[in-house]
């Protein structure tokens, strides 16, 4: 009988969970706002709370599921359970796989959300049959991970598949770290919606012009692209162009099969696929250049459910 | 009884040959030139001869050893044991391998030069006891190679571990491929010559204005920077620099436990340390780049005949 396995999905302002089972099909669903800076506790009675709407939908306790999967954004420590630091939740190490697992009675386990949607894409989505892949997630931030002969890499200190902190332009912008001309400084949807605010000054025909730049988001950037904005789409083409200078990189390093683009800002399809796959072949080695596809998340906002819930199967079974 | 391996290293002009015990001890040597764009098979008779010269040296015959493993310049793959292209001997689609393996009468192995330096130091040299790691070596390219949880990693095409091959400034020059700004085209020797060339040209009470143009090596340019010319040890510092923005890239992707600096290039020793390793503390995730250590190859010129034996030793075996 296919085991069940119960996923949260923390985010900034809400957490959803889903139940799955062995196929990762998601059975049930439950979501609610976490708050503003709540207390660890008050968040794990939350998500208890959340767990028990959605396997009440479907007829089960908690006692009846095999583990509990937590995608988190971190930076966290996926073998220890502890979040180190959230900006947004303002947590400070927080051992939020063992309150939650104590809280549910189960076993529990805690994964960066970048890295949880990568096991989601590989095991349900754009990367299945797929042994060595990665992820981009453009957000906030560019989350990453990175798959590698079937396994998650972490290296030594759990931190290996920050692929939105290598660096492809060292004279460029810096976002949150001393770490100019990072993926995250030029590829994330913070990124674009300041290359919008600029744009909107220096082209006030353009759409991005005709909102207040306080208001511009990285949908609405891909709107006016929509629409033919020139220095809309000029923005995307950046993004992808800066992207595919990181895969390269990635392609020359690595050799890997895939990467996968999602998170917010992959909306913009091939807007960013075009210009990023352009760079990537002409600076990859060939074999390296001509094996790693590109393509767009599957799974799209589940992603990060469906790898978190397939992580802790792995992790309860000591396969990773 | 410890087994014995007969390693060689091709290189552009000549072939140099190592009898290996499996504690690596190099028991005895010999070399020869290869000659200008030598038939394979012509050069597979060199081959043979020295390793029949240093048998003859401690009293061996090809009979007793194990296997032969051969370090070469690529691309090849490692697995059929085919050299692709050697720009330098000028050979195609050449099954070196099978070729070595039948003169000599043993199992031969093929692998990329930088991937087998990298091995050595890792069972020889500043890597022991390191399960992931990787290698640059400085020379007329750079080469790389990629050690993770004690394995080479080599990705599907056997082409992964190509580090000089990622982008570090995409605006930057062009060496072979149309690869702008890699580390190849910023951080070999070549590199180095024709910004010494150029240095010469824009200054020219610098030292490296005191010889032709055409005359300046790698070794001329850190002669010039050991006696305080400052546009050579300028030279060292941009060096450096873009090593250091390539070791942050790898940090935060892979969290690996040593990054290694080898090659002709490598003997500026500190004036290229110095500054990398500043680069890649201040760009690195804190537990990333406080766990990579940057050291000098220790092997030096011998890293490849090490690993060469070593990576033939762990196939034998099927460990690899």
């Amino acid at each position: 009988m296919s085991r069940l396995v119960l996923a949260f999905d923390l985010g900034g302002t809400n957490v959803r969970c889903g139940i799955l089972n062995e196929q990762f099909e998601i059975l049930a669903r439950a979501k609610c706002a976490v708050g503003t800076r709540p207390a660890p506790s008050e968040a794990v009675k939350k998500m208890k709370q959340i767990a028990e709407e959605a396997l009440g939908n479907i007829g089960k306790k908690s006692g009846e599921i095999a583990c509990v999967g937590i995608g988190s954004p971190g930076p966290l420590n996926s073998q220890t359970g502890i979040i180190f630091e959230t900006p947004n939740l303002g947590w400070k190490d927080v051992p939020l796989a063992k309150l939650v697992g104590d809280a549910l009675g189960r076993p529990a386990f805690l994964e960066n959300d970048a890295v949880s949607a990568c096991w989601g894409e590989h095991v349900k989505g754009v990367g299945v049959d797929i042994q060595s892949m990665f992820i981009f997630t453009l957000g906030t931030g560019v989350g990453g991970g990175l798959i590698l002969g079937g396994k998650v890499w972490k290296g030594p200190d759990d931190i290996a598949g920050h692929l939105g902190h290598m660096i492809v332009q060292p004279n460029g912008p810096t976002q949150v770290y001393d770490n100019p001309g990072s993926v995250e400084a030029l590829c994330s949807a913070t990124a674009c919606i300041a290359a919008a605010q600029n744009a909107a000054y220096t082209y006030p025909e353009s759409l991005l012009a005709k909102i207040p730049p306080g208001e511009i988001t990285g949908a609405y950037v891909n709107a006016c692209a929509e629409k033919g904005d020139e220095p809309a789409c000029e923005i995307f083409r950046r993004i992808g162009y800066h992207l595919g200078i990181a895969c390269a990189s990635i392609a020359n390093a690595l050799n890997l099969e895939l990467g996968v683009i999602g998170g917010g800002l992959s909306a913009a399809g091939d807007k960013i696929l075009v210009p990023l796959r352009k760079e990537l072949r002409r600076r990859a080695l060939p074999p390296a250049g001509k094996r790693m596809r590109i393509e767009l998340s599957k799974l799209g906002d589940d992603a990060g459910l469906v790898g978190a819930a397939g992580l802790a199967l792995e992790r309860l079974d000591g396969k990773q």
